[in-house]
């Protein structure tokens, strides 16, 4: 049997300190259920916070890349997977994860959680913003949860994914 | 010089009367204008309906499909690309499109709006719904348009693009 | 019914003269045949020379391209698909493609003639080589016709997809 | 720093015992040598062996799937990627690692080559043929390593990354 893989996605530029926080909190959560984190790679951002997160907790952590090669990868990055495919690696992640964790909010992030609505994926929307929250929940229904914190957050994952 | 493409994107199922007479409108204006008309080349939906009007129209309409084959693609399709690649298409789509004219809301479209946002094209939103809106300006700012016709939508489009 | 597409698939640099001919002769026969062309798109050896020459003939040319926009497009081609995945845009141009010509050989274009087999497409090779031809009619069998000419090769190719 | 990933691609149906006895010996090797294993991931032919061989070994399997979910993947997989992209995953198995070794020969395979070539990364070949040698090694020269066993073949990786 293949790990349980957990996304957490969110933007290389631009989140706040409060996103950055809750994104490596939940690394680390998701690390300590046993999961393994699933982010897109890059050393910036949401992407390196969840790494370093996991990486503090003894966890695997998968970074699906845009570019050509490993190059830009986050150092908290142990499975580097270059698709050199840009934006279009953002269905990769989410095909692959078995429930998407937004943490703030961002076009790239946006994409990523209509995919995994598009692909029936449980969705967690942290920090997102009062327009996100409200679009998701509108587009998604009960597939979208709002959460306050990285630990409502993994609690509502292991709830939707049944493990 | 290639020609001009202009992308129709909406939803396969689930689309409103209104939508759909509306993305034929869309597909007949854009043909007018003398752009080719990009679609998601499926037989469904806002799909459908744009590549109708694009054909009536006398426009040339390219499907861009999430199969392997031509299968699924509409009759109103002329140049059947097959990307095999689900609906990591949608990036396709977005990237070969000059402009992107989103007519209705899903996931789907949801994630074109955003891919088209993080690839720094303009968008116009037509019969969107509220939500998807306020997000999508909250997102984009300058780079969306929200329109009322298919025509307005069309203006926004030739002044966007500077034809 | 959308337009019958065939993928004429060589090299961007390193072509020979042969060759270059060849290809620019294909795609003259190709547009006469009332077939629209798919190319790898660039402004770069047989896939330029194979546009130029459905240009001459009124034909209508596809360009499938790896990068994000239509910038280095080849001046021949009418449809400019930017796919933004670099060499995974080989499997599209195949799948797109009723039939594949190979003409020359290198990397890319290996890679192309391998996608088709495995699409269980029609190939023919033109000016590939002694060794490209071996293997490949070794993998594909009856599947992969070896021609002298252009005209050979379109001969090859109505025959094979029955129009 | 993220692990070394090394790819051993090969047929999912139609290798041979021999071809099947190296894979699994492959795996075994690379991951003795603290190397990942990236294979196509699905439970059959090459890819199966291989993965089967690395966690015999203790190492760690990476699979990159063709399909949307993790359905069809290999129980010797740590690490289901699922690309949904089909044949064009072969890519995305090709950039991720640092070099590939083909193990037995088929259409998929043979793309995969060809896309390494292409990306200019080393491959070592493993009971593909006559006729794969003699072309491979005409297209990619000094980059294409014929090996006879599994050892010579991680000989030659271990050499060729300079590991």
């Amino acid at each position: 049997m293949s790990r349980i893989l957990i996304g957490v996605m969110g933007p290389g530029g631009g989140a706040g300190d409060e996103a950055l926080a809750a994104a490596r909190e939940l690394g680390r959560l998701v690390a300590r259920e046993g999961w393994a984190l699933v982010t897109g790679g890059r050393a910036a951002g949401v992407m390196e916070a969840a790494g370093r997160g996991a990486r503090e907790a003894g966890g695997l952590v998968v970074g699906i890349l845009p570019g050509e090669d490993a190059g830009g990868a986050s150092e908290f990055v142990d499975v580097a997977v270059a698709t050199g495919m840009g934006q279009a690696r953002n269905n990769v992640n989410v095909l692959s994860s078995r429930a998407v964790v937004a943490c703030g909010m961002g076009a790239g992030t946006a994409s990523e959680v209509a995919l995994a609505l598009k692909a029936r994926k449980p969705v967690v929307l942290l920090h997102a913003g009062r327009e996100a929250e409200a679009f998701f929940k509108y587009l998604g229904g009960d597939r979208v949860t709002v959460a306050d914190s990285a630990q409502e957050a993994v609690e509502a994952v292991r709830k939707m994914i049944g493990d």
